[in-house]
């Protein structure tokens, strides 16, 4: 025996590839954790977690030089079979901790015994995030008070997390101090505590302290977008996310699109109050919502993450956004910002820690800080361009060496406001169009069904959803297709003369109209209608068009529209329309919901946020409103792109009509947007 | 001209003596600054403040080879006049920022343009404490937001904080960063921050902030006594206390003393909760009255320093104190404690932070440790005793070396309480007691009067206040004078014989009484209360002991008496009886409200904290109830000193009595107290 436990053995860890010899007679874990190998553990070796779970991989392995067979591992222990028989334990499996190592041996961590997990990667091309939180928990056995050395019960806290974790320097927020002693004794010294590892390592804090064992940890990524809030619970020691919910922001009622927000504060002092209360509300809402939905205790929420626009950002943490409504922009604060959960009155742990993303400039936000650590043009060396279309359209460009932004004022018509037919997507809502080259027929597709308009069975989807109105993604289709027909012109104009050829085009005053659907009510796409979309996709392109200036570049290489709008349309018939610059079609991809894609990398990942505030605070910020060259872009984007021209990379996959001008511009728009048709007139 | 610009000049600062050569036109603050000469400034050198004032020292400076004239700096100048017509110039009196060096000058810089001032020093024993406030204000001037540069309000608020005050890496708190954008605007981009300058250098925060210019900071010091909750308002800036009030402890309703607070929480549960919320409303009504008495803001405190006991200091904080009542008598925490003044619900700047002193042990507050940090034994070399007496006696024995700290349960003897005609401090109760040695003849004075009972007068004095008790340390020599006079002997046994002698002695039951004073009511000190105040002053003198047995020492050099009793009493009859072990009587002292002292160096001096959080961590804690030796001290304590023996320095001083025993030791003490009884006959 003696012998034995003098000898030694090699241990082989995959897919790490780390090596080394050790005593026989050494747990498997603290052989890993000598040699540096990733294997979770939240009870530090007590077999009560099973976090630590590993397999042998038996054989020959002739690169290592060894045979690995399962019995040069000490036998499933009584231990491992009151784990297995409590908490279940899959055939093969051991718990490392309570493994020796008995001879040669080749190990394999699973994926989910690992730390620093691989998650976030719903699409090919978003980078991979690794699982890093910045919460965590550690279960420890505390000394039981001594009248022959006294000491404070939260001392000797600090000393098994010394001990048994190599956790130095700890504070203590209040409330956990407050429950300290009690959480204790019901666990006969044994308890779990969650700690806060902040930007400073020096200034970590226990958050949060639960008697006896405890494996339980959640946070919360959260887009509060203009017109909706969505939430995304996860577990913070998987990366999964159990529960995910969305709710429409409460704040409409005070205006539908930022500015009338803004405006509603001018004019009602204090109602920026109403209106972040109003908001965190919505936020309670949701988050009391995945909770009880992933059936998980508030009190177990220990994070949360936040972005949206810099209007949504400065109400949800009670700054008054005034001064986001007018020039110069001023935001209060462009960095990021942690705080507890009991600041913001939010119901979930008291002192869970926010963290809300640092804001770009006065009209590019949180969200859009979002957009770009999720999507990573920073790691690129392609020019990247990155649109994030809302109420304003956020735009990000650039590589590894530059990254710019700016805000063009697209206005709510690609949300389908300002359209005679327009609305919100939802069922109902016409969201494809196709028109025949020849007949000038048109065919569509709802929200709700499959079908095309034309195809048997659309009868009843008309009966079930009814046909309703167009939603940005279809009157761009619709748009992009009149082009396409040779319905609308170059510079926009509804070609009258074609009433000759078909009963779709109408008189319509002064203008045509095109009609889409006739029912109850009549879809119909008005000259009007034409002028809103132009504008807008000037300003879109205008935008993109200035960063392409002042990054020195002709053409982008990359083109990603994030956010519900983007992954709606169609990106050709973006292109078709000219709302965004040429480029190669399979480089233009829809990036979904890259901002909540971002606030959970952040919630999952410390490392993360620290990127992101370092890259933020290298953006070169543009402010289209002090631009003149933004003003002659937005001019000269007006009419549809033309294919020989600016669009050669369009033009060889689209057959886009060739160039005509015809007689005038449709002066009389009937828009209500005085300024931007003086801009237009300019 | 351009000569003069080029020329130098010899530039000496007194009181320092700093000196160095600079060109003609330096001001002299920048001057001072080079030098590292100790000059204060709020509004950075824009002669708003008037803090830098300087004044010259004109004459011959042999030792430095100068001669100083007022005219070898420039001209009194307009911006000096405007600063005086609004402000007030004393004669003579320059501010440094605008006055330039014209020649060689010799400086003085009076002691309140110093920012590290001397102050605390209210006993000549007591140390020097330098004002170096953890909370300072800085004036800025904040470039307005430009849209060619988009940056936020904050940053640039931390870019003219870094270049106008070389603050770098500071943080925020919520509530400054919602208000921050309206006062840069209503300041005109003129802004005065507090930062809290934390423990952490890097961890520095802006917790408030006053559009314009703003010289006020102010900090509270409290003592939390069982009794008596005590505050005194400071000036951070001159570190004066510019008001102080005081109110009984509202906790009084649920139990006199310590432990019947503890068993009041013990009986109902949630009455943690109640006392909590009554010691805080006690504390927002002391702030609310002394800043009412100084005409100043609630929000212009932004610091407040706590000491207290750890029951107090426990419900203070909102922590059950439930582990106190009984062994081991765990604290929850013996660290110091740093918190928003809006966690504990204190009415002051919310964003105030609040500094907890540490606490010792289980019986041995923050309270002690103030004491330890007034008085400051860890800097001495002698070896000196420190008694804090309360219901609990806190006891601190050592030197540079080492420390040791204890409690002795004295219970509230000393207070006056469980004496028959014990009653507190207060106008009426007798403070003074002389017994004439041959008649036995008492004479006393009372709390109001000057006078002695047996002085023309002093009816007059009965017919104002009346003659209601004896307080603490009326009973203390009362009991020492009978002593003296040999009305009772060394065991505590009043003299029956005596009855021969004089009326004064009365048969009361199976003992005698001592009559102090016939009136209504009848004054008179009975065996009872002598049993009582033996077994306080046992328990006492035992505690001392046993420091000094475990310091391995005979003697101490020094003794200090601290708290309100230690100031009322005598310290001459406090060894008469034996209270104190025997020490020079001119080396003991009364240390006045040292714990309150302790709390305010804290206030004034950042440095002050992290010194006596070291000193508490090494401090040897020493548990009477568990240290069998305390029994044996407690038991041979009992009895009254004896002049040759354990008091040789005292005997030399005061004509003890010789050696006697009586028979009998008083058995039939009518004490309640059975637990001491116990011990006693043990």
């Amino acid at each position: 025996m003696s012998n034995k436990q003098e000898a030694e053995a090699l241990i082989v860890f995959t897919p790490s590839g780390k090596r080394g010899h050790f005593p026989v007679g050494t747990p498997v874990l603290s052989a890993a954790r000598t040699l540096g190998v990733d294997i979770d553990s939240v009870c530090g070796g007590r077999a009560i977690c099973g976090r630590c779970q590993v397999t042998v991989a038996e054989g020959e392995f002739a690169k290592h030089g060894i045979t690995s067979k399962a019995d040069h591992l000490s036998a499933f222990s009584k231990v491992e079979a009151r784990y297995d028989e409590k908490r279940g334990l899959k055939t093969g499996r051991r718990l490392s901790c309570q493994t020796l190592i008995e001879g040669d041996i080749v190990i394999d961590v699973p994926p989910e015994s690992q730390v620093h997990k691989q998650v976030v990667r719903k699409r090919p091309e978003v980078r991979d995030v690794e699982l890093d939180p910045v919460t965590k928990l550690y279960y420890i056995e505390v000394e039981e008070p001594d009248m022959h050395n006294p000491s404070g019960d939260l001392e000797r806290v600090y000393k098994a997390l010394a001990e048994q974790w190599s956790i130095d320097e700890v504070y203590t927020d209040l409330r956990t101090l407050q429950y300290l002693q009690k959480a204790l004794r019901e666990g006969e010294w044994k308890v779990t505590v969650g700690i806060y590892h902040g930007q400073i390592r020096s200034r970590q804090r226990i958050i949060a302290v639960w008697p006896g064992f405890h494996d339980k940890v959640y946070g919360i990524a959260c887009d509060i977008g203009s017109t909706t809030v969505a939430a995304h619970l996860c577990d913070l020691a998987t990366g999964k996310v159990v529960a995910s919910a969305g709710l429409m922001n409460p704040q409409i009622r005070f205006g539908e699109d930022l500015m009338s927000r803004v405006s509603y504060v001018m004019m009602n002092p204090g109602g920026d109050i109403e209106m972040t209360a109003a908001v965190r509300e919505a936020i309670n809402a949701l988050v009391g919502q995945v909770t009880a939905e992933a059936m998980i205790d508030l009190h177990d929420v220990l994070e949360a993450v936040f972005v949206g626009n810099p209007i949504m950002h400065h109400l949800f943490l009670g700054i008054d956004p005034v001064e986001l409504g007018g020039a110069p922009f001023a935001l209060a604060t462009s960095s990021s910002k942690t705080m507890w959960a009991s600041e913001l009155d939010l119901k979930m742990h008291p002192d869970a820690r926010l963290y809300v993303l640092p804001c770009i400039a006065g009209h590019v936000g949180a969200d859009a800080a979002a957009v770009v650590l999720s999507e990573g043009p920073h790691l690129q060396d392609e020019n990247w361009l990155i649109v994030d279309v809302g109420t304003n359209a956020e735009l990000v460009l650039g590589n590894r060496e530059r990254l710019l932004a700016c805000s063009s004022p697209t206005g709510p018509a690609f949300e389908g406001a300002q359209i005679s037919c327009g609305q919100r997507a939802a069922p109902g809502a016409i969201e494809r169009v196709r028109i025949d080259r020849d007949t000038l027929e048109p065919k569509f597709k709802v929200i709700g069904s499959d079908l095309w308009s034309d195809e048997d069975g659309f009868d009843a989807v008309i009966e079930r959803t009814g046909v309703l109105g167009i939603c940005g993604s279809g009157i761009i289709e619709a748009l992009a297709e009149m082009f396409l027909a040779g319905i609308i012109s170059q510079d926009g104009v509804v070609d009258g003369a074609l009433v000759e050829r078909t009963d779709r085009i109408e008189p319509d005053g002064r203008t045509f109209s095109y009609v889409l659907h006739r029912g109850e009510p009549e879809i119909r796409v008005t000259q009007n209608d034409v002028r809103q979309i132009q504008l807008a996709k000037a300003a879109l392109y205008a935008g993109a068009r200035l960063l392409m200036d002042e990054l020195g570049v002709e053409t982008v290489d990359r083109i990603t529209l994030a956010g519900a709008f983007g992954s709606h349309i169609d990106v050709k018939y973006a292109m078709v329309l000219g709302m965004i610059p040429d480029c190669d079609i399979d480089k233009v991809s829809a990036g979904g919901n890259a901002a909540g894609t971002g606030a959970m990398i952040a919630l999952l990942n410390g490392k993360a946020r620290r990127e992101i505030e370092s890259v933020v605070r290298k953006i070169e910020k543009i402010e289209t409103a002090v631009e003149p060259k933004f003003q002659d872009h937005f001019i000269g984007a007006m009419g549809l792109p033309h294919a020989t021209a600016a669009y050669p990379k369009l033009a060889s996959v689209v057959d886009l009509p060739a160039s005509k001008q015809t007689s005038g511009s449709g002066g009389d728009d009937g828009s209500g947007r005085k300024r931007r048709r003086r801009r237009e007139r300019a």
